[in-house]
């Protein structure tokens, strides 16, 4: 079965980032981070980001949590869209290890509205209700839509005016900057992001988060966090090591270029299909389709790919650096050859 | 500063490791350990292992506090020596993640007694006292020193007898096999072990650990509590090729036996220089000596190491892998040259 | 101000529950629970439950929270509506102690459908997502109405078809069994609630709940789990007491029957006046009307309530077994007045 | 059976206290503290502790652990003996609720030593250990000692220099009062205490105890924490009353001064029986005593009480308000017979 579809994450290591690796191992080094390598690693990437503190992760939820646990305390609550990966997709890591309530809102194609940022405001002072503490957004969303500059910018305003922080899960960062044409920081700090969870793997690397604070006096317990969370990995430099080849020229905007071309092609292609509808068009590198059930079921087993909305018989087919448009054209034929039937 | 001498993992990877990641990124496949690498890896283990469910993880934390989670409740409690890493090491993730209480005794050399087990008896039954349920021990510990076969023999007795699971942190189980001379299993689960952190990063790994259950009802929910403990990774066939390639022959039999046998040299060495007392004759790849303080302070800042026990001007010097002998003589040279003076 | 409209625990005590407390003032006992007077009201309590374990708590909150805590492990959810005390009035208290994710539905009329309880279906099973395993309901419900036998019935039916157990919110059970015209037990275990948490304080009491097991298997652990919630009073038997009183005649049934019967009465009242609009006819002791703000603005001071749905200019009147209906006349007699200006 | 030497909490309730109960049943109020007994408590508590914000819990458990939550995060930790309450008798509980790591030292008769709080001084910024915040001495201890005022002093003197909070668990803190001939003030916040754990029930109140904060700028975001902990009880005036009462004359001395008494009787009763060795002259409420074996098994079911430690055959006898002394004498008498045999 093809599975190239089913996430970004289901390609390998870009080559580049492999040869880092093998670079990087030349001998013994201080553990834990104490490294050159991550020395110089972060000064790269202040480079996008502009004055923040980095450190770098192991997973996604990783990253997303160890950030809600070092801003929050327990009785705090994070509002987020009812489709945001920490509400749905992490076990109930954040609720485990941060005790915070996710506090969600319905979202309208994976977005949180400036009007969603005030609807818990009821709570504040009253000592029975989880106080709202957060405000975290995705970008690019679940959904695989972008918030725009001024969307940002106003959740951002709205969010520090009722004295909360502001979150931004980036596990597709540098598919947004991408597609926005931004650097990373144009896009996150300079906009008004507290704190960032920096996506490396669904990007091309092997392994690895970052967890950036632009709001730096946010970041003063965070080592203990860190380790506490089990993200502490004692050959750091590694993760350090390919994070420094990403963003030390345009290796990131490549592979995130690619993978959201790839994505606006296969929308086109699937577009141009009689009996298919494009949920959207697609903004990163996420395609949700609606096809009817019968071709669904005869298509998945050989292109595999997730059901997103079994109501609507929506599918997610999700492109990367690694997409080949010889298994997009496979695909969209073999789709033609059956919605013919 | 040399710095192979902090710890195990201050290496980098073994050579053969990274061709198994250079192989192993060869196109697209099922994320979260749903590729064809994990199965063969785990078929692998198995002849080192006997029948025990594995399940891969990142970090050595990640391992035990995972593994206590999925056999403990939180009202629970875990015997292990106050020197233990669990106690120690791990920032308080074990309580912040398990809530479990860790249920400390003094430790003699690193190593709990059989009597140690029961010394929290009185506490069964008992609503306002943690409930003892696990045993941990640690092979090698952390003083480097090893459990007998026949001393984990009786452990396991005692704690299945009062109705308890042994947990084994075994981040350097490759070190205490191979000065063994016996297979992981056959010190582990042949003996009574019921789950077991299996250690590859100090191994020669990039990066990579595995949750080991011999007594397999025990990992019923594990999947859930792994991707809860943030340590689910998406390209988690990468961690698969490391322990393939480190167990399909016998790699880790020789990177062990490599770390020790430098630490037995080591050790030596040391032992014949005047003022310099070996705390213990180096049973892994761990050498404890006691030094005069002065010589400790001229010499750190060329050679680094742990100052293990201050009170007693203890240091800890570590080998691993890809220790070079002649830096183990440049290290002795120079501290016959400081004793001299 | 009159404060008595608040809550239902606005009132003090019933005479007959504070002369039970002075009877048990009557010498030494065994501390926590380990008395007489426990033993006996237990025994009176399996009257009116049937077959049930019961152990006493302090809190409604505590309640709730180590009855979940005692069934489910942390990455298992609850199923509840979005207007669930549990989801909204107890400050995350189910989240900090049972690392549990609630995983709400919206509500009806404060009550779950059996939809709703299948709506998280497709989680089972996959890793990434808290995993349902309990069903709680309020009964009568934060809006003051009521689930049918029938309903309950079906709602554990479908709950215990998922391979779920069916909790019950009972801090207005007795409400609930008056105005069903049956006895707790045949609203509860006999219809398939696994567990339940029995209001003791909103009754009439100055302090005390239970918590209840009909599935008496899952209360193999809870006495560790009611300590650990801190939970456990030393002097426990003054709350074995008041449970005694309150069921060992039809103290329970009177006090919410005069309870009941004042909230009807208000609410015909409501009805009666021109520009008020009763949300629902009432069930229990709550009453839910929709005034012009501008009135509600004008009698706040004078009669205390809370404001429920500011949008819609709904207030909450909630009234006990002390509610004097002369206060209930002084209110309307007040409200006619503004409302005719 | 006699249970009156089992613990404090074995008697029932001041007769003054159980009028205080009365009176205060005395029509509505506002739930949730927000009452006007509260109000007058809380005034009154001052003239006994100073400028102090006072909050009232439900056990010394909820008093200690939210305590604890208030003012730490979860990878610091509290310095306390191994005999301590929090460390030995609340079922992990504070680990539970606030993921904070008891870092234990062996104690001396119950106290710790003012070297004790520099001995996790190493763990200071290192990210792997957790980070010692605070300090925790009982006053009375568990096995009945008092530390002087002087000690006191010094404790917080070190306590503070290392940059650590003071808390004292005060469930005996009237008996030590009592003892010292000074206010609770003078023994607490005058010395530097910054948080109290203030004890109603082990004195003669039916129920409550009362969080204090002396440093109040950490009691900030308590009454989120005191709702989470499940001890925020809705007719919390009952509370209040009592504290009120307790506190309005000299009630608490009398208490207390009759426990202490009662126990120097008992002691010196003791210490005159040949065979019977006693542990220490009682300075509050507890008595320890060696006696031999045969006698305890003989007399434990006449006449309850703990067996503390069985090595020596030491047991524990606890006085309080109500202890009788004909009940003394005939414990006394039995013995000499049996001691005679």
């Amino acid at each position: 079965m093809y599975s190239g579809f089913f996430s970004d994450n289901c390609a390998g290591v870009l080559p580049e980032i492999m040869n880092s690796l093998i670079s990087e191992n030349n001998g013994f080094s201080r553990p834990y981070g104490h490294d050159q390598t991550t020395e110089e690693a972060k000064k790269i990437l202040k480079k996008h980001l502009g004055d923040a503190e980095v450190n770098f992760m192991l997973t996604g939820t990783g990253a997303n949590v160890a950030l809600i646990a070092s801003v929050l305390r327990p009785f705090q609550g994070v509002i987020c869209t009812d489709t945001a990966h920490i509400n749905v997709d992490e076990c109930g890591a954040p609720e485990r290890f941060t005790s915070c309530k996710l506090l969600t809102v319905p979202s309208y194609n994976g977005k949180l509205t400036p009007e969603d940022i005030t609807r818990y405001s009821h709570c504040s002072d009253f000592e029975h209700n989880v106080q709202p503490a957060m405000v975290s957004i995705s970008q690019a969303t679940e959904a695989g839509s972008l918030y725009t500059v001024d969307e940002v910018k106003e959740i951002a305003r709205i969010t520090h005016e009722n004295g909360m922080y502001l979150h931004m899960d980036g596990a597709r960062i540098i598919n947004a900057a991408c597609a926005m044409n931004k650097t990373i920081g144009q896009i996150t700090g300079e906009l008004g992001v507290d704190i960032l969870s920096l996506g490396g793997t669904k990007a091309g690397m092997m392994f690895g988060e970052a967890a950036v604070f632009f709001n730096k006096q946010l970041a003063k317990d965070f080592k203990y966090i860190r380790k506490q969370s089990m993200q502490l990995l004692s050959k750091f430099r590694f993760v350090a090591a390919q994070f420094k080849r990403m963003f030390e020229d345009d290796l990131w905007f490549r592979a995130a270029s690619h993978a959201n071309s790839m994505a606006a092609y296969l929308g086109r292609e699937l577009e141009n299909i009689e009996g298919v509808k494009l949920s959207s068009t697609p903004e990163v590198n996420a395609v949700f389709a609606q096809i009817p059930r019968k071709a669904v079921d005869e298509i998945i087993n050989e292109f595999g790919f997730y059901i997103w909305n079994e109501k609507i018989n929506e599918i997610r087919l999700m492109t990367n650096f690694a997409t080949d448009k010889k298994d997009i054209d496979a695909f969209i034929s073999k789709l033609k050859e059956i919605m013919k039937k």
